[in-house]
C-alpha cells in the first residue's frame, strides 16, 4: 500500500495526526484526511510538504 | 515504491506534470516537485488533493 501518515508541524517539532492516510481533501474547516480503512478526521491545516518515500504528509496550520 | 503522480486541474481536466514524485516542497515560485531519480521540476501551484493508494497528487493554480 502506499499511504504515509500525516504530522503537523508545530514549533515543538512534527505531532502525529493520523497514520495510514489515503486521501486529504479539501474542507471548509481545513483538511479532510481519510486513512486506508475509511477513518476520517479534520483538521485546521494546509499540506506543506511530502516525502512519499519516507510516508510523510507535513501539515502545517493556516 | 510510493512514489505518486502529479497532476495540475485545470477547466480542462488534468495534466500530468510530473511521474513518480517523491518530494514536494514549498518554493519561493510555488511548489518544488522532486521525483525518486532526483529530477526537479518547479511550479506555480498549491497542493489541492491527494489520493496516495491511486498515486495522485492534484495541483491547483494559486
Amino acid at each position: 500500500m502506499c499511504e504515509a501518515n500525516a504530522y503537523l508541524r508545530t514549533e515543538e517539532g512534527e505531532e502525529l495526526v493520523l497514520e495510514a492516510v489515503d486521501r486529504v481533501l479539501p474542507h471548509e474547516e481545513g483538511l479532510l484526511l481519510e486513512d486506508i480503512f475509511g477513518r476520517r478526521k479534520i483538521i485546521r491545516a494546509r499540506i506543506s510538504e511530502l516525502a512519499l518515500v519516507e510516508h510523510k504528509i507535513i501539515l502545517e496550520r493556516d
